[in-house]
């Protein structure tokens, strides 16, 4: 049942007809339709009438490899990713992805790139990000015995560039505008496989997304069924998109009969995927006003999550910082401390106040460890407290 | 399947025909056989003609209540606790308790004892404790809708200071000489449910390891069979004897014909467990010299432990900081950034060296996040930086 990839082709999300062999993984986007404007990210076909149902008729557990089938070849070893609890919290369902290897969504995009590394032979990889991401790939690079370079920002909390050098990676932060400069030549001088972003607008790596299909699977067995909607913190909508196209493979299969609506919660401050949808454009630059949310905080939007918004009949939510901190103060008293980032899909569905027909499913991608100003503040040290004082 | 709790007594460490109803939980150790210098724990006692082996034909999937026939009631709700990954690490697996909901192993105690909390009908929980065990639950109680006061260490680290104010809790820090008192005034006159240990030497709740005997259940299940050996980071050795516990019952209840070595990893700086058992005494109290594994720094150990290690013919194992940071390290090279003391279990298998008949599991108890001096250090930055220095 766990058998062997049945990815074919990357094809073009700017021109279906255009598709391209597996590999290499086209990690500068579409080589037919991307201009120097606007770059059209890459999506992975499979042989569909291979499937064997019963793939779905499996808990849904940890390691990815389960999924294998319906994921591109999985070369790298795991670390358990995935098979994350579905949380009750009021009227909705929280998807708490920092119970990851990490401690966050990421682990399941990187077991499928670092995977997709391997299988090309790279020596290593490289990758530019201030959090998650750099650490996720760092651990899957670590696992699978290949080098990483992590291009990373100085102002990261401190806590998180703990994490990120924890797990043996190169870590260096340089000025902004050498960034992507320097990764381009690591990739194109040294060999190195690139696990992030390249292009224009974003297209990253066209296997990424397949990684966040999985929780679409989980959610269906999960739940039993199909939810009305899910909420996503969404940067560059790769697990917007992911997460959707799971939903439409279990309809090609014949599994479900209905789609969810997915809304895209991005941060008030920047939103390149709303203004992409409000402008009609297939994806959208943008400025970027301050923010906390650091992961889900962006300029660069790309042409996936409009096309999960739209083929599903969802909205872009923005939202702002105090609206992150109610959602991410409530989620605790709740016994969930999320980023403020890991909050958006919460307050993207409280925004929104909408009555759905069924299920919602808002994404908590990360764990409250990962924020700026954690670590600023120390207990009150009290010599002699009253019991009144214990309690007020 | 999942019924109610088959649940019956309280029975005495020190005197197994020594009984107690279920409830009260006696948090103060023992009535009948403890002294002024050594105090006896209780365990649970259940109807296991009762228990349906089915149970055991689960997926060893999140939330404690799947084994609910097996745990004391379960009054608290869940936060998904449980249900942990079990990864290869070189010749033994590691079970991965980081990937809990406040990311180590307390979230099984806390299911069950807040549980407790709520069964007795109390206002709130009281704890004594400067990190995981105060975050879990804080966590938990939050999530059940009671109060929390949590009396904290000033040394600990500035992050997981902010962990554990993050759900809510009221916590403080007091000197450490006031602690005890205070807790116990905070138990007797506001009628807070205690979640922390009352007693000479360590008693705890008598419900906690009943929350960690889940790890044994799943680690048959996720083995297939039951490990030769076990080795877990030990403090107070509740996680120790639970999951021994754990073993004991599934070979009572005809599952398992063979039990695990159980190993107590401990600081090197004290190691209680270890004093007790060289020295033939049921429970011990040492000098506790520097250590950085604060997770599992204590002077005061407990009968649970010893029980352990003696009745399965296993070990107490003392490790030093330096061999903890190397196992640290070597768990995040291979994509595990783990707690210094949350490596104890694979710096206790490394320095015993044996061969076992059978697999091994190394328990890791916790995320790296929580250690002291995460956040100390900044990325190097470089302005310039050649391709030579991003692979050297």
């Amino acid at each position: 049942m766990n058998g062997p990839s049945l990815a074919l082709r990357q094809r073009s999300l700017g021109d279906p007809s255009a598709e391209f062999p597996l590999f290499p993984p086209l990690t500068r986007g579409c080589p037919a339709t991307s201009t120097d404007s606007l770059a059209y990210p890459l999506e992975i076909t499979y042989d569909y009438a291979k499937v064997d149902r019963r793939l779905f008729a499996q808990e849904p557990g940890p390691d990815l490899a389960r999924w294998s089938p319906l994921l591109p070849p999985l070369e790298a070893p795991t670390l358990g990713e995935g098979g994350t609890p579905l949380v009750e919290f009021g009227e909705v369902y929280v998807k708490d992805e920092s119970r990851n290897p990490t401690w966050s969504h990421k682990d399941r995009l990187n077991r499928v790139a670092i995977s997709a590394a391997v299988a090309c032979g790279a020596p290593g990889v490289v990758v530019a990000s201030s959090g998650n991401h750099g650490a996720s790939a760092a651990a899957y690079a670590a696992r699978a015995g290949l080098r990483a370079i992590v291009l990373a920002s100085a102002d990261s909390p401190l806590a998180v560039q703990a994490f990120v050098r924890a797990y043996g990676a190169k870590v260096v932060s340089v000025p902004v505008e050498a960034r992507w400069p320097l990764l381009r030549e690591v990739v194109d001088r040294l060999g190195y496989h690139p696990v992030s972003n390249q292009t224009v607008t974003h297209t990253g790596h066209p296997f990424g997304p397949e990684g966040y299909k999985t929780i679409a699977y989980e959610l269906f067995l999960q739940l039993g069924e199909v939810p009305a909607a899910v909420f996503t913190p969404t940067g560059y909508a790769e697990l917007l998109y992911g997460v959707w196209k799971g939903f439409v493979e279990l309809r090609l299969l014949g599994l479900a009969d209905r789609m969810p609506r997915m809304f895209s919660c991005e941060t008030a401050a920047g939103g390149p995927h709303a203004r992409a949808l409000a402008t009609g454009v297939p994806a959208a630059i943008v400025e970027l006003g301050p923010t906390d949310a650091y992961g889900i905080a962006g300029t660069v939007g790309g042409h996936r999550g409009v096309v999960a918004v739209r083929d599903s009949g969802g909205e872009a939510v923005l939202v702002t910082d105090d609206e992150l901190r109610r959602a991410q103060r409530d989620l605790a008293r709740q016994g969930m401390w999320q980023e403020l980032s890991g909050a958006a899909g919460v307050a993207g569905y409280r925004r929104l106040r909408r009555d759905f027909d069924g299920p919602v499913v808002c994404v908590a991608t990360s764990s409250g460890f990962k924020d700026a100003g954690v670590g600023s503040e120390r207990y009150p040290v009290v010599e002699n407290p009253s019991l009144e004082s214990l309690t007020a």
